[in-house]
């Protein structure tokens, strides 16, 4: 069972980055979903580089919108999800990804040893400290756009943060000794009726200039 | 007109990072869904850093094919495309993006004028020659996630491709004097029926581990 292009297509022009959001929750059953997407977010290797923060504690969301140039997002939308990535990439990561396959799929450990180097080699000790970062940036991205694309099929509106001073967030957050550090939010919920921005025409470069044929 | 939770996570369920493709051709008007959201990808301050590079020539596929560790799915998958970001950010490309503002919205450059600003000393001024690209890069991670998402509830698989050599891709594909660069890539269609990865439980890490609440 799988949408249709057309539907998938309104949702995405349907889209915008809300800047006012209605008092509305999102129902239980739709952010156990959002929840579970970001969860299942492909990434390189699948290393799965990340927290993901829901926060709901409305005294923190305040704490965070001082940080946050006082976007109303911040506290005024339904959910606020922060995207924190691993601040180093270490053996030990590599080891949790690959129990977690015996877990799963009963494989035993010998049998991933080549897999195991290759992102030993390929990350852990191929990438320097900020590359590491960087890379677990990307993968983190990966997860706002799915989160982004899922929620408009799902007629969920959301808004993507970047003005945000991540040092600050991941004091608020107490991240500071947990190995992962503040990249991005996301505020998720529903449009308010009088956010203007809804109804401005949407400005995208042209489809073929922007996705070329060779 | 949306879709509902369950299919939604079905389809996140189903997916998976397709190994082996079968010769079958997505449908046209399919494709050109997925090419448009590509071009409507959401990114920092609408300025759609990238371009897309859909490549169809079997020759030029091949060639890439060599510089991605001779993984199948370059040539086996229905579509490649191919991720390019901006090499830099000038105000060239700021104004670009006022002026399709203007196209599209009538709005007169004066009222975009606080907006520009924002945008030079965020990122023209704000940012050094590799954070330019960090961010770009960035960027264009969104619209691998989004494509991704948009082709798993549209029962299209993918394999997103980071183990490729850029600057062998920038050659072939002749993007040296573009002012882009490769990044990534992402192959599309429909799994072979023996790709035994299909049949592989799906490994992640817990919801409850990696989505945490405050």
């Amino acid at each position: 069972m799988s949408s249709n292009p057309a539907t998938v297509s309104q949702a995405l022009h349907w889209r915008y980055a809300t800047k006012k959001f209605a008092p509305r929750a999102i129902p239980d059953a739709t952010w156990a979903m959002l929840r579970e997407s970001l969860a299942l977010t492909p990434s390189s290797y699948n290393l799965q580089p990340w927290k993901l923060i829901a926060v709901e504690n409305s005294a923190v969301r305040e704490r965070l919108q001082t940080h946050s140039w006082n976007q109303g997002q911040i506290t005024g939308a339904s959910h606020l999800v922060v995207f924190a990535r691993r601040t180093e990439i270490t053996e030990a990561d590599v080891d949790r990804l690959t129990q977690q396959i015996t877990n799963v799929r009963g494989t035993p450990p010998e049998k991933l040893a080549a897999y195991r180097q290759m992102m030993v080699s390929g990350i852990v000790k191929g990438k320097g400290a900020q590359a590491q970062k960087d890379w677990a940036s990307c993968q983190l991205y990966i997860a706002l756009g799915q989160l982004m694309a899922v929620a408009a099929v799902l007629a969920i509106d959301t808004c993507p943060l970047e003005g945000i001073d991540p040092a600050k967030y991941d004091e608020v957050l107490d991240l500071k000794a947990t190995g992962y550090e503040t990249v991005v939010a996301c505020a998720l919920g529903y449009r308010s009726a009088d956010d203007h921005y809804a109804l401005a025409k949407k400005v995208r470069f042209a489809t073929d200039e922007v996705v070329t044929k060779v």
